[in-house]
This record gives C-alpha cells, structure tokens and sequence, in this order.
C-alpha cells in the first residue's frame, strides 16, 4: 500500500470541495462530476472527493489516491469508479495541478459531430489549441462507456496531450489547468463557449474566432486574473 | 371494488411524493406531470397523488389504485384523469416499477416531426433501444388528446411495447424503470438527451450516438448507480 | 366622467394581483408587461394595475377604467400608456374576461417572420386556431410601437378577430381569455409552445402539430381543469 | 495627478454598485464585466468600481477616475485593466453620461460572422441605428484581447461612433447612454434582442426587424420609461 503525501492544510481541502460546489452552482455538474488537485506535497498523489453528488461534497469527504488510483487510508469510503481519469492525467502530464470531469451537456453535442470546439471568446482561450475527442470505441470496442481501469484513464490522457480540454463522446469532457481555479475557470468556459459556438455555428459562415496565437496569449491573461472570478464562484456556494 | 394491497411503509409513500418535487425541481414536469410505484406489496395495484400540482405532493395525497385504474378507498380524493396511462403500463409490463408521465417541452418537437430519439450519452443509454411516438389518431381519430381511458392507455402501453421511454405526440412522454429511481433518472436524462440532441442535428452531419450494445450495457452501470443522484436530487426538495 | 362599476371583492384584486406576479415568475413578463380583467359587475368597465412594474403589483394598485381608457377615481395614479389595448379587445369581444400583453422573446420571432404559430401541444391547444401578426405599420406607417391611442388598440383587436392570441410585430403578443387563470394559461403556453416550435422547426420537416378540431376540443379540456396549474402558480408568488 | 471632480452623492454610488448587480441578475454581466457614470459634476472624471467581481460591488468600492484612466485617490484600490474602455468612450462622446462592458455569451456569436445584429423588438429599439462590430486584429494585430491602453480603448470608440451599442470581436460588448439606467436597459435588452434574433435566423426568411427611424422614436419612448424597469431591477438587487 503506498504511504500518503503528508496532511493537507484544511483551507486546501475547503477549497477542492467548494470547488465541486461552484461545478454544480455555475451549471457545469449536474448531479454528477468530480474535481481532483494534485496533492501540494507529493506529486504522485491526488485528492479528490469520495463517491457522492458533488453539491454535498465537504472538506471530510476529501480522499487521497496514488496515481494507480488506489486509496491511501479509505476508512471504508468508496472512491469514484472513474478516478482513472483522474490518476492517468496526473500521470501524463507533470504540469496539471488540477483535473475535472464533467457531463456538461452543451459540450456533448461537439463529441459526437464532426465539428470542432474553438475558442469563441477570451475567456476560452485555452479552447483554441484544440479540445480533441476520445473515442473510447477506437480502443476499448464496445464498452459501457465508463472510464474504470487504468488504461482506459491512460488512453484518454493520450489523447488529452498537452491540451487544456478533452471531450468524451457520448459521455462528457475533462478541462485541466496548473492549479485549481484555473481547471474550475476552464470547464466553466469551456460549457460558455460552446453553446457561444452553437449559436455562432447556426448564423452561418465562416467564425473568426481567437486564433491560436491570440488563444495563447489571451489565456496568460485568464491564468494572472482567475483569482477575481474564483472568489466570486466561491462566494455563492459558501 | 377491489381490495387494498395493504398498508405502505411511511418512507416509501415520501419517495414517491419527493419524486413529484424532484420532476419539478429538475425541469422536467411544469405544473402538472404524475408519478406512480406499483404496490410493493400487491403487483396488481399502484400508488399515485390525487389530481394536484406535482410541486404540492406530499405522502398524505398519495392514492391506491387497482389496474383499472378505479381508486381503493378514495376518501373523496380525486385521481388524475391520465391514470391510465399508468394502470394500463402496469399491466402490460410486469418488469415496471414505476411510471412517470411529463409535458417536456425539450422532447415534444421530437414526437411531432420525424426525427427518432437517440441516446445522446451514457445518462440516457436507455434511449439507445429507441423511443417510439405514440399518436392518438392512429386508433382513436381526433381527440382532446388525453388518455382518458382503459383502451388509450393500453394503445399506449402497445406502442411502449418494452422500451424505456415512448414520446406522445403533440403531448409529452412517458418514462418507466425497475425502481421509482431509474423511472425518474429516466425521465430526467430523456430531457437532457432531448436538449442535447436538438444541439447535435443542428450541427450537422451523423451523430456518434451511443449503440444498442453500447447502451444497453450504460444502462447496467445507471441502474447500478442511480442511489447517489437520487439522494442528490431529493436533498433538494426535502 | 364615467362612473365606477361597483366595489369589488379584495380577493379578486388580489388575484389580479397575483396575475402580474404569477407572469414575472413564469417567464412571460419581465420588468413590463400587464393583464387585466373585466369588470365582474359591469361590463364596461375593466380593472388593471397602475403602470408599474409587475412583479411589484398588489391589490393597492388596481385601477378602473372605462372601455374609452379612462381611470374612474384615478386618485393620482396613472394608468400604463398601452391601456388602449385591453380596452378595445374588451369593448370588441363581449366573451374575453382578461387580457394580458407581454414582450416575451419566445414570440416575437414569429411576428418578424413568414413562419406562424401553431399548437405544439395540447396545452397550447388554443393556437390551433391561427395567431394572426398585428403590424402597426399597416394602418399607420412609421410609429414608435406603442399602442397609444384608441384606433390602434382597436385595430390590433380587428387583427386578433375571435383568436386567443395575436402577434405583434417587432413588440409582443395580447393572450385572451374567459377568466383570468385562462388568460393566463394561454400566455404561458403561448410561450411554452412557442419555444418548442422552435427546436421543431429547426429538427426540419413536416409538423403534426394539433390541428383545428384537435386544438378546439383539447382546448375545452385547459380551460376545465385550469385551476390546478392556477392554484400552483399562485402558490408560488404569494 | 489630477483634481477630484468633487464628492459625489451617496445616492448615486449605490446606484452605480447597484448596477453591477442588476446586471449580474439580469444575466449580462458573469463574473466579470464593469460599468461607469460620468462624474456629475465634472465631464473629464468618472466613477467606476475597483477591480472586483460585479456581483460583489459596493458603493465603497467605487473610485474616480480622469479621463487617461488614472484613478484620483486610489487609497490601494486597483481600477479593471479594462477601465481605458470607458474612459476613451467618454472622452469621445460627450453626449454618453454611462458605459457598460460585458462578455454576455448571446452576442458574442454576432462579433464573430456576417451578420450585423438588428433591433428585434422596441426594447432594442437603439440597435435600429446598427451595433458596429470592433475587431481589435484591425489596428493592432495578434493580441491577448485586452483593452489595455488608450490607443485601443481610442480604437473602440471609433467603431462605436455614435451608436448605443459596439461588439468587440471574440470577447463582448459595450453599451452606453445618456444615464446611468438607460446603459443598464440598452445593455439588458441587446441581450434580449441577441437571443431574439437567433431564433429568427433560424426560422429562415426576411426579418421585419425596427427601421431605422421607428428605432429612432420607440428609443425616444424607452429613454422616457426607463424608471419604471430600473426600480424594478433594483428592487431585486437591494
């Protein structure tokens, strides 16, 4: 059994499940969805909530995980099953602090078309790298969707890459960030400009959307100020 | 008149009365939409809210009906007029536990035109196996629409046949399910499927929606899970 | 200076009152929009809020007017500028009881362009009828929309004809009925259906909308049990 | 450093924060987006609130600001970065007493492609004159978006010209107006009108959208209600 990452200021867990409240407040959980940070103090290990609607997760229902996604000191709490997700990218990508995995449904429709997600707006400047799609058929074949074993966590980090969001088809997206606001900020507009985009898709013509240089210094931007819209979010659900 | 199937236990006629809110809360009843559980105790009798608004349910309107849809001790209590939808699904499908009954705005164009119902993603996975239009002139000409008989809410339970959900035209859906849960997790994600949908063709091009296998083992998992949604959906409305 | 039509019970007005809240909360009013009702004691007369804005209408600030929009007993209240619309729907249809005017975004689309209104479902069974579109620049050219005077509140009654509902181009919609829960009803379902036509629309191809003698006797059926979904929507607001 | 323009009415600091609370209610402003009043007694100063979420905003929050965009008295308080918008705008257009600026997602879509947003409805009657589309590549090339110095605040005011309402490409819009409510109604009802004429697209077909001259005296009718809707607004927010 590994051994865990060492305590976890209570302040760093308030905020991991206020950060599941905020998904839920800003419309991009429903009664499901999970939010992990990489634990501050050992980076092959995570925490994340136990399995629960993330509207009641509180700071006591924080678990910690190895990146095998095995539970380090459960006391009989059951993780997510898709905590793979989770493990996986934290895996792949060394600069994610954070990772949340949604079924925000004004980005399903974008998973299951031949259209991609840019980035309609500053505040989805991360967008404009690419959101590429996991098929978890091009692997896996037939599957009851669920992303419940570790090569399956591993095959969507594949496709994830260096990006910021990656959509599920027929299943939902996960959005990253090199800390926990950044990953709340970008699934939050990563649902806003999607259904900017099925709008702007419906006008017709061609979308002068942020190109991919703008997209990259427009998120600079996000990424310095995402503390004024972190404290709002936080306000409403605390 | 037909005997009781016996006395209910307090928490399961709060279930169902929470059920009525839940579908309020969600969006998927407005201010009108039943829900019923066969007896747990009497496979030939199902309990239902007299005619009220679902956002007034409480466990002291809840009713007991046989599958003639006449009511056992109705104490001056009115039933919905609709009851037959659900007495005449009970009848036809032995594998239902529950039955709900909506005006959806989000499903009704898809009753009206030709476009069939998919499953979006692994929340309506039940979908995947087709939901079939039920329209009342096929058999019954021109009406008020309601299916407020015996031999309408049987054509209705033909149409149904052993599906999940069967759209009405130009009138709204029903969901059925093993559990009072599945059925309102049912109810609930044909709306969000429903929405989503609306997004995908207006994008354009084939939709990867969810197969048959595909769905039909998403659904196992849904069923499996549907505990923490539910108690996330009733800490809502209680 | 016409005489009133006789006191009136408080808990009509209150009703009335109530009318105005029930719109803001259902979505049909915003910060504008009016219902009114006929007199019950004298049928040239009519009852109508001070102009204000609707959420904040109680009993205190109902007027009486005359079929000319004249206040009876004004008190120093003033009326709102587009009474002339219900007056001259009052004084043209002896069978209308209320009258309600909004600026819903769901309709007004359809008063911009070729596409009418048709009945999505039953509880919009009324415009299986036909809304017919007011366009004031018919009878009097360039104007600044607003139905300020007498002929063209009775010009926009000549266009609603015997229909529940008429559109009015670039502004909203009138929504009428034989009691005020009705009127209600329509305005809301106008609303509803309106959207739902919509996501018809756009799914393409033919609508099996209700047809005119569907519409007509579904519609029988709303205005029978209307009271449910009043006592629910009154709930809500008081 | 440049003079007050003098103490300013306690009444009118709680206005201007109440206005960045009716927009977050009214659903313009997220958790961003800011808004500015002339300073009444001196036209090269205006007040605007420290760089803070707009659902937060208090009167003490508001600072004063000359028309370079340097904050008078900050005491520590950091100004939006994105206050050159508004002090451009004012020194541009003598007539403009306030500016709004958000990101609201149902008008970003008509910054991005072809087509030039109308005036759907009275409400909007100030979109009749046309809301010119800023594209801030044109002058300046690949940047992050921001409206970060007076060269481009300068730039914004151009396209604006003398029009109520600008987009700015792939990031949102500004509104402006003789008072402080009437910004606040042409910001609230571009929204409406944006959403509006999304749905009318759809439908397809010439859109009999306000000319330019029934724009031009229904504009003149909301300017004169505008009290009406803002006491109600504020009623929500106080």
């Amino acid at each position: 059994m590994s051994s865990s990452g060492g305590p976890v200021d209570r302040a760093i867990l308030e905020d991991l499940a206020a950060a599941n409240r905020i998904l839920v407040d800003q419309g991009v959980f429903d009664a499901a969805g999970h939010v992990s940070l990489r634990h501050p103090g050992h980076a092959e290990r995570f925490l994340m909530s136990r399995g629960l609607a993330p509207q009641m997760v509180t700071a006591d229902d924080i678990m910690e995980f190895d990146l095998d996604a095995n539970a380090i000191d459960a006391r009989g709490r059951n993780g997510f099953i898709e905590r793979y997700i989770h493990a996986e990218i934290f895996r792949a990508r060394r600069d994610v602090m954070a990772v949340v995995h949604s079924h925000s449904p004004a980005v399903i429709a974008f998973g299951l078309v031949g259209t991609p997600m840019r980035a309609m707006y500053h505040n989805a400047a991360f967008l404009a790298a690419g959101a590429p799609v996991f098929d978890i058929r091009d692997k896996f074949g037939t599957t009851d969707i669920v992303i419940n074993t570790a090569a399956k966590g591993a095959a969507l980090a594949d496709v994830l890459s260096d990006k910021s969001v990656a959509l599920l088809r027929a299943h939902g997206m996960v959005a990253v960030g090199p800390s926990l606001p950044v990953a709340v900020f970008r699934a939050i507009f990563t649902v806003a400009s999607g259904k900017i985009q099925h709008q702007a898709q419906a006008l017709g013509g061609p979308i002068a959307a942020l190109d991919a240089e703008e997209g990259r210094i427009a998120d600079i931007v996000n990424v310095q100020t995402v503390g004024r819209a972190w404290d709002a979010w936080k306000q409403r659900v605390t």
